[in-house]
């Protein structure tokens, strides 16, 4: 079942490491098939030269396993209570890249300094609150959902969070593109770890580099790819 | 139409990716022909590895497509008022390079801390001052160009500058060039991030590594390439 | 003899430079067995390309060796005295990785600032103390063994410690865990070393996730390998 | 002629580009046949893909090209006067790598932090002097090298030194030992970058890692190579 929507997931898992957001089996990558009500999600500790479409699992809103052999990745709770409450996504991202998880573990937002970070994130990144011992001790990976859910300020301008002494996570409408954002945030991390004293972009230049690749007036890119 | 700029622009524009400068769609080369007046340029928002020769988009120096289905690079309107502005360029690169991007985020010039420096630039690469939200507002691409056209100090000795907020631009005689030397400046940028308190390099040095690579008495290189 | 352990203990050896943990002969792996108390363990000196399973060593706990034309690497002392201290590790892993030296040459430990740290150690990842002058003078290689079994807090929790003004060892079940986490220790020290006032992870989060992969209620990964 | 001096000084300098020392053709090896006192070395701004043995260029201790059609490198006269004053090496390499580049632009030179440094360098590697204005004007290269023989305090224990405002030269017995030579020198500048605060080694372990690897005691590597 989802065969197509099982290729996609897979190869948006394999962009983690040939991007070098992640070593060994450290992040994954999911997407909801929303008539269906069905999530596709990366195996729990699988190499990614081992994964195929077909060993994705696939998994319902409440976790169950509908289809595959493999245990789900350990963070599908999150990644479900995200697909809940942002009704407007189509996937998530969830890595350990080296400069995003060094704004996690500072517990600092990634403040937008550029037009690298205008290009993709409408605002800052924010890095939410510390999950309490409560939330971890039960419920801890849906807890972790349950926090970005509750306190991001803006899903859908911009399309990511870092989780505080953790890592970020990044979404999109496509499997791809939610890997896209998790490689666009680590490089912006990556940059704004180097300017911890820089003037903010101004809202203008914020606003026409976002609106230059989003809404109805985009004018990035092309209608149809080049043949 | 120009089939030997377009293969000089195509490869120029794979030498981003190459040299780690860009990831995705974020950079791009154009060329011009001083005889036509048409520039070469990437098209918007296409992945290297599906660019060809061929799918390189020619405008006239007013923007308008002269050849080409796809639609040029967002960024055209900066490359054409470069071209209008300094005449004895022949080709222009963009990308967002991570340090040298961080320098413009920091809106601080590049000073000349050694000679890796004084091979390319003679003298600091300047960080032009950010557009006002009028100038973002409307006409942005050009006004981009206009501010780097109108404060550059040297365009002919310093081939590239940064453009505050956004990142570096870089220029030479040929596409090749102009991405080579958008290379150098990333290098020099890396450099100069952790010489904060460095002393300049010495006026007699960087003349003399300057004039070793550039004008009538350059001794560095060959006069013909090796058989 | 031993042809099992020389495949894995050379397989592991190989995944250093893989990693981008070593250049040259930076580093080594070694493993035991510990029914007939021998250890295979790269030759000194020879480039991680021109090793092979049967050029491995095989030596008996005094240093012997056992089998074998090529000299033993010249931290063997370190190793065997590890495996005399530790009982419960199968193997060992050196190198010279830059950002664990970096913390080894500051004579500064890893604290816990994230979940990456909390997956693999349960703790501060430990630097000990420099060697006496007396301690390099004679018995050198053996002494830094002795330094760390003496010293190091927890070996079953924490996996790994900084040798001051040298670098890090790793151990683990098998020849290519003890280089997983090698190489793991190379990605926190990455980060940590951004991280200079980060609050330490809270305990519940570092139990959490160290539980989630060690001990007998782990349930990260599969239990059986994915067809 | 010197046919086998060209072949190791071809892949000496191919080395540079592999360990990420170089980028285009910023560096280059040179190698003396002490008998003949002929010194091959890479031509002048050819990139390192379009080398080969039979174009390196032969030169006399005067400067002089004995053999070969293109211009030798730039820095010819700096090698020159480093075999003319320190008799006992048999190559010589230069790079602009980056952070013994920093190093270098900083005018600092590299406290030796640990063993990593201390296996290759028996003491600090040494930033020479800036040079003069009069010393720039002419005879610069020459006057280059002049400044390394003067002032180095130990050219056989420490087999490189930083050059003012400029970048890294090392040496050894052999091209492939001199370029070796340069990639470990990158290294202990990237390890010592952030280590401005650390304990020097001590005496005893300096001595001891050294010794390890130099002199007639050393007891590193093999007598004679695997098979």
């Amino acid at each position: 079942m989802l065969e197509k929507l099982r290729k996609e997931v897979h190869a948006a898992n394999l962009m983690l490491p040939q991007h070098g957001l992640v070593i060994f089996t450290w992040g994954n990558v999911s997407a909801i098939d929303r008539n269906a009500n069905l999530v596709v999600i990366k195996p729990s500790g699988v190499d990614y030269a081992d994964t195929r479409p077909e060993n994705m699992v696939v998994v319902d809103l409440k976790g169950q396993t509908v289809e595959g052999d493999l245990k789900p990745s350990s963070d599908t709770l999150t990644h479900l209570e995200l697909y809940r409450s942002f009704p407007n996504i189509g996937a998530v991202a969830h890595t350990h890249s080296r400069c995003a998880t060094i704004f996690a573990q500072n517990q600092k937002p990634i403040p937008p300094y550029g037009t690298t970070h205008a290009d993709y994130f409408h605002g800052p990144v924010p890095c939410l609150r510390p999950l309490t011992d409560r939330e971890v001790a039960s419920d801890y990976e849906l807890n972790t959902g349950k926090v970005i859910a509750r306190d991001h300020p803006d899903y859908e301008g911009i399309p990511g969070c870092l989780v505080a002494s953790h890592g970020p996570f990044t979404w999109g409408r496509s499997a791809l593109e939610a890997a896209h954002n998790a490689a666009v945030l680590e490089e912006i991390a990556a940059m704004a770890l180097f300017c911890p004293n820089a003037p903010l972009v101004s809202k203008a230049l914020l606003d026409k580099h976002y609106s230059r690749k989003h809404g109805p007036n985009a004018s990035y890119g092309q209608k149809t790819p080049p043949k």
